[in-house]
């Protein structure tokens, strides 16, 4: 019987809980719709529940602790959810102590951007480097910084709001208020837009006949591009020139040692990549651009595993994580970074 | 007796020394133009001399050993010096080891802006804070992060470059070969480039009568401005507004607890900062506003003081570096904190 952690990724849509053993391995997985509009009390009754669940399932099961990504702003040392805004009726609430005195067991917190970038660095993409930049890239973006083998936090655990980094002066307005910020320019959300706007219901084209009429998506976008769709083509060619001129931000700020992209536009990482790695070059300088890019491996269990790993590793940051790898996922891992730079 | 560092900053035009007590005061200084086309040899030697005119000058000094700031890139783990563009000759110099084996002294090497950082940290404006991002806008732009009590160094050290931060899309080409360089647009350079662009010799303003008819420099326009002159105060305004912007994505990016600008147009700091903090109020996400942005304190003196504390301070990042500071320059910190803040 090995120690495993209950982990639980909550999100503003879904709620998703499970049991993780010390490889990263993910035994048992439960999820709900997260009750978002009803409170704390209600969502930390439906956590308390899931866990219920998956402890019936492996009633066996030997737990050391319990890992929680939760949408920031949150103040992981105080394990307290401060204001998030997909959460309504969440004002400083200590989940962590609330859960601790639930279930007798240590409770960690993390911002879930960090606990999937943690994920990743632990059993993911980006196993074995000291440091690393994680980027997701879905309807917004946001990221995670690991830096000397931790999670770089800074004040309030407020840093690597890389979304709202200025890069150009043009674009539309961004939800925040200001113009030109990296998630206004480059997110899915902006590509889809994009694509929206370069297209009409009913005129025939490959984008709108994949989107029904209706609006078009990233995912269409990406669908386009690999049918070989000549728009579909230049709006991925004009992403990857927004994801390049971020990136190559990531390294002069940060100089990790691997940037690791997720998040839903991570499925169409072969397409866009030979553009980043094309503007990084261009744009980077000397000295940072063999710094390689490469796809995330954990898909949507990133956060999970990253914030079982709060349990799994506490006080062992500076151990050789990638003996924990299952040999599995090592080979699994090794063939799509092969591919990724190929 | 007590305990002092031989500190040395290496700059392309200037060579200067000091010795440095534990209290960051500087008890003896000394300088010499840097003989920068003349290889390593050279420059070592002239740091030899300097050391001994400063032991001359304290023959009974305790050296504990000897702090170098370096122009970049240098490795600070190895004590390399890898190839400065403005030092003929340097590549991949081994100056801790010749300067260790010389003196018989543990010498510690780091990046200029990084010693910059770590001086203002220690003993000027960051003083008694956790965290803190140090920017210099001279001639360039540079800085340092203090994260956790320690400089954010990442691969290779290379962190920090924040004067190749993408902001914008528009302006002249950096020369490192990107458009919307940080440094391209906010230097000191761009802002005196700006103020020629805007004037011409003999034109009878007051920007060109300060530069006696040839080109205008950044101090220029902050003398012009302090005296009221118009198209000054307005180009001092956009100078704010660059640097708001950048200042902004040093906050989501690294979330400090403190913003210390140095470098040669700190000398218009009041001059700019409500502009700049205008910027930030707008264009910041609400939980980074009220994060002070503030002069630095050790002028031309940051990088010596630093490099200084590499060695008096080796061990003991987590001390209380506040008890050590010197009565004097802590009463000169309030006041001037007091004044930045109004």
């Amino acid at each position: 019987m090995t120690e495993v952690a209950l982990a639980f990724d909550l999100g503003g849509t879904e709620l998703r809980g499970a049991l993780v053993g010390s490889g990263g391995r993910v035994a048992a997985h439960v999820s709900a719709p997260t009750m978002a509009g009803a409170g704390s009390e209600a969502v930390i009754g439906q956590i308390i529940t899931l866990a219920g669940e998956l402890l019936t399932q492996h009633p066996r099961s030997k737990v050391a602790g319990i890992g929680v990504g939760a949408p920031g702003p949150l103040d992981p040392k105080a394990g307290i959810v401060i204001a998030p805004p997909t959460l309504a009726g969440w004002h400083d609430v200590p989940l962590s102590d609330i859960l601790g005195q639930h279930f007798g067991l240590p409770v960690r917190l993390e911002n879930d951007a960090n606990a999937a970038a943690l994920g990743e660095w632990r059993f993911g993409a980006g196993c074995g480097t000291g440091s690393m930049v994680f980027v997701t890239v879905s309807t917004g973006i946001g990221g995670g910084v690991i830096a000397e083998g931790h999670i770089f936090h800074g004040r309030r655990g407020l840093a690597a709001e890389i979304g709202h980094m200025t890069i150009t002066g043009e674009g539309e307005r961004c939800f925040c208020g200001a113009v030109g910020c990296f998630e206004a320019v480059a997110s899915g959300t902006a590509l889809g837009r994009r694509a929206t706007a370069l297209t009409a219901p009913g005129d025939g084209s490959v984008l709108r006949r994949l989107s029904a009429g209706g609006d078009v998506s990233a995912r269409h976008v990406i669908e386009a591009a690999r049918a070989g769709d000549i728009s579909a083509l230049e709006l991925v060619e004009a992403e990857a020139n927004w994801l390049g001129i971020g990136f190559t931000n990531l390294l002069h700020l940060y100089s990790p040692e691997l940037i690791v992209m997720g998040g839903g536009l991570a499925n169409g990482f072969d397409l866009l990549a030979p553009s980043i790695r094309a503007v990084v070059q261009q744009r980077a300088m000397p000295a940072y651009r063999d710094v390689p890019i490469v796809p995330a491996l954990l898909g949507s269990q990133a956060g999970l595993i990253g914030a079982a790993s709060l349990i799994l590793w506490e006080g062992e940051s500076g151990a050789p994580l990638a003996m924990a790898l299952d040999e599995d996922r090592a080979s699994e891992r090794a063939a799509a970074q092969e591919a990724s730079h190929g």
